[in-house]
């Protein structure tokens, strides 16, 4: 079983109180690849620019992420500079170029369009749209956003959520798109738009996942040094659909697990800049955490 | 075993999306003992002025609180008034009327003076401290406080601190008490001070607990009609220190349990206004849902 993930790949810039780091590799689609590829195979669509560093390829490659539908584009790749303050929950954007992702029509192999699982990281809900349209037999399709989509294409947004099976939002665009402020309410409400599954990210306090029959809750991993969280929600997510990839099976079991697996995922990847943390975790360290997290959680 | 719980007796009118109500009975010893009566004999220290409502006495007698020590007095009892907006996690204080608690000077009859488990809840420091004097043998200490004394009594409450054993706070009191951001951080720089163990409560996140040899983190109960958050962390309290009271040992077991006790006491508080659902839970009810919380928090 494999992956296929659509999100942006860019180069971040980033300041946080642990310090700052100039255009490394980042994007919605490769913070997944890297709590994914843990698991499963991953397959890329995003778009980059002739300025992509050749190194950012090899890397991914090196990481057994498939790059065959990775378009390089004459112009620069998209960037993205922003900074933390206080308690580092909240990214303050300081700048976006969008560069060749102004003009994003993603490609997929054919041989790529029988896999199975699909993971519409956040971009443009049309290019998720799209996307999904060019995919042979969906079984599993998650799908993230954003606050600028919600409102600026919250039509293109809702009508895209009856398609899928899992809807991954913080706690703010859940309460965005339902204007509900208790969680429950935000997750009930969310799963009559569509998605069956509703997965909300609190950040550092943790994670509800609502469907039908039941519902589950777990904290954060408690992380002290928290350094750069952009992207713990992408790798978050990837570590989810990544073991829900791996099990076959969606279920109350597998889903509980996927998502105590996505929050280890994440809390590696807020303990260092970019992908620094991310990039050489081992299994054992994974399953380690793991381990040390259901001892702090379970009475 | 029994348990001695130090606060303030209160008549509180609360306005919440759900409706209005005046004059309740509350206060932090009261919601306190709420918790803690479900689970060992509570002896409340407080003080209430005449007009305290015979009804309110007899309510409390009823549920088995032992009122040997609690003060009436010439003159008001305390009065709070209060408003909760949006999510409900804060409360916009509209008026506070000290009455009879700005002379509050407790007393404790000798033979209660031998109770081994205490609780300070949210009063003066200087009044917790004068309480503590008088006790012959603490075994268990717990302390409670708020910004108010955070502010203006650093000093007192940081001494106090040093002499008791469970150190209960919010988030944003453990923020403002360390200058820490970080909760783990801030648990660390708590537990520095003085007490072993300290006890981060977060609202509808759940809460915290470390000490040097674990730590341990809990989500809330997800409770989708929130009616009255008022005294929920104090009820937390009581249901937390009501259990250890019970337990006899203080373990990471026995922390644990205390901790979803806790959690689950809350979880009722905040379904109604004041004590309208607390004062009537059933030990079925409560053991019902600490099942059901395991199974949505288990992995």
């Amino acid at each position: 079983m494999s992956i296929i993930v659509l999100g942006t790949t860019a180069l971040d810039t980033v300041k946080t109180p642990a310090g700052k780091r100039k255009e490394m590799l980042g994007g919605s689609a490769v913070h997944f690849s890297m709590g994914a590829s843990f698991f499963t195979q991953v397959n890329l669509v995003a778009i980059v620019g002739r300025d992509f560093p050749k190194k950012h390829i090899e890397f991914l490659t090196k990481k057994g992420i498939n790059l065959t539908s990775l378009i390089i584009e004459h112009g620069k790749t998209f960037r993205w500079e922003g900074e933390y303050r206080g308690d580092l929950n909240a990214a303050l954007t300081l700048s976006t170029e969008l560069g060749v992702l102004s003009a994003f029509r993603p490609k997929v192999a054919e041989h790529q369009r029988h896999i199975e699982n699909i993971f519409l990281a956040n971009v443009d809900p049309d290019i998720q749209r799209h996307l999904l349209s060019m995919m042979h037999k969906p079984r599993l399709v998650g799908l993230d956003s954003m606050n600028y989509w919600i409102d600026h294409k919250r039509r293109s947004l809702m009508r895209l959520m009856k398609h899928v099976h899992i809807f991954v939002a913080n706690d703010a665009e859940a309460r965005s798109l339902t204007g509900q402020t208790n969680l429950i309410k935000c997750a009930k409400a969310l799963r009559k738009i569509g998605a069956p599954i509703v997965v909300i990210k609190k950040g550092e306090h943790g994670v509800l996942v609502y469907c039908d029959d039941f519902i589950f809750c777990l904290p954060a991993y408690p992380v002290e040094k928290i350094v750069d969280p952009t992207g713990a929600g992408d790798t978050f997510a990837g570590g989810f659909m990544g073991y829900l990839t791996r099990a076959k099976k969606v279920n109350a079991g597998s889903l509980k697990k996927a998502i105590s697996y996505g929050t280890i995922m994440a809390s590696f990847n807020v303990e260092g800049f970019g992908l620094e943390r991310t990039c050489g975790i081992t299994k054992k360290e994974v399953e380690n955490r793991l381990g040390q997290f259901k001892k702090i959680t379970t009475f």
